[in-house]
């Protein structure tokens, strides 16, 4: 069965505009892994380095909750899910350690430190913030885009999840 | 002896304002040399991915002589002179294919064909253009910003020699 999905789904999957145009023109798909191989074609051969900076923005500083205003609904949401593994082994002196070095990141980059937080805990998400500040803007740039599609990957099997589901009820 | 510059100066030489500022919290310079290692280190291991940019953005399209309206006089006289020999060498098919072309990247990667177009003719140029509109966007970011470098230490030279003019006439 294929499914169907519009521009403001794969908004929440990343936040570049770009992108999700490019996504919903090649709307239905006949599984999850179809949108996963179009995605990251769309993502690394055919949108602006631009639309890397609009994705990236519609993230939090990692150890906080609050997404930017601009980020949907459904994005924020699932933020939350992706950092609870980090959320629950901070304490107040790793969150302030981990904002402290989230702040000297965006002061080099100019963008906020992206990383695919799934399962990981605050002191390995600090290790990598450290270690990949060393790097030079653009290669920080690139690892930053290639973590963002993880998160991509991850919030599109989410979205097929969740509409797969929707299907099976309703086919009862 | 060592010669001063200030923002506007290095404005005229790249169009990024935190390299400019950068570059200014350095003067003076010993010499030429001196301000383009200086110059070199900024532009790929300090500025933003945005600096590079708002650089692009201060460029005509090749094969125009007109500059955007926020690249400074001394920047669009410059590129004017960058691009004599390409100029001299067009025909009005070759200018019309190139403007095609430039469009067509423009398109692609959201940011204005870059190239050090001192000393080559229209037909090298549109040979590179197509060479490079194949690029990953990531990939092609990265050549036009050493594009912008080589130009960038083009216009120091020409920055340092007519300071270094104006200092021999008042020291007569």
């Amino acid at each position: 069965m294929e499914l169907s999905f519009d521009e403001n789904d794969f908004l929440s999957c990343c936040g570049s505009t770009q992108f999700a145009k490019l996504m919903a023109s090649f709307s239905p798909f006949s599984s999850h892994h179809h949108a996963v191989s179009i995605a990251r074609d769309i993502w690394f051969n055919n949108v602006h380095v631009n639309a890397w900076l609009q994705a990236f923005s519609a993230h939090p500083s990692i150890g906080q909750t609050r997404s930017p205003s601009h980020a949907s609904q459904t994005s924020a949401q699932w933020s939350k899910g992706e950092q609870s593994t980090a959320l629950a082994t901070a304490t107040g002196s790793s969150l302030q350690e981990l904002a402290e070095w989230n702040a000297r990141y965006m002061q080099k980059f100019g963008f906020v430190f992206l990383i695919c937080a799934s399962g990981r805990s605050t002191d390995e998400i600090l290790a990598e913030l450290k270690r990949r500040y060393t790097n030079r803007p653009i290669v920080e740039f690139e690892i930053a885009a290639e973590e963002q599609m993880k998160i991509t990957e991850l919030r599109l099997a989410k979205l097929f999840s969740s509409r797969e589901n929707i299907s099976s009820t309703t086919d009862k």
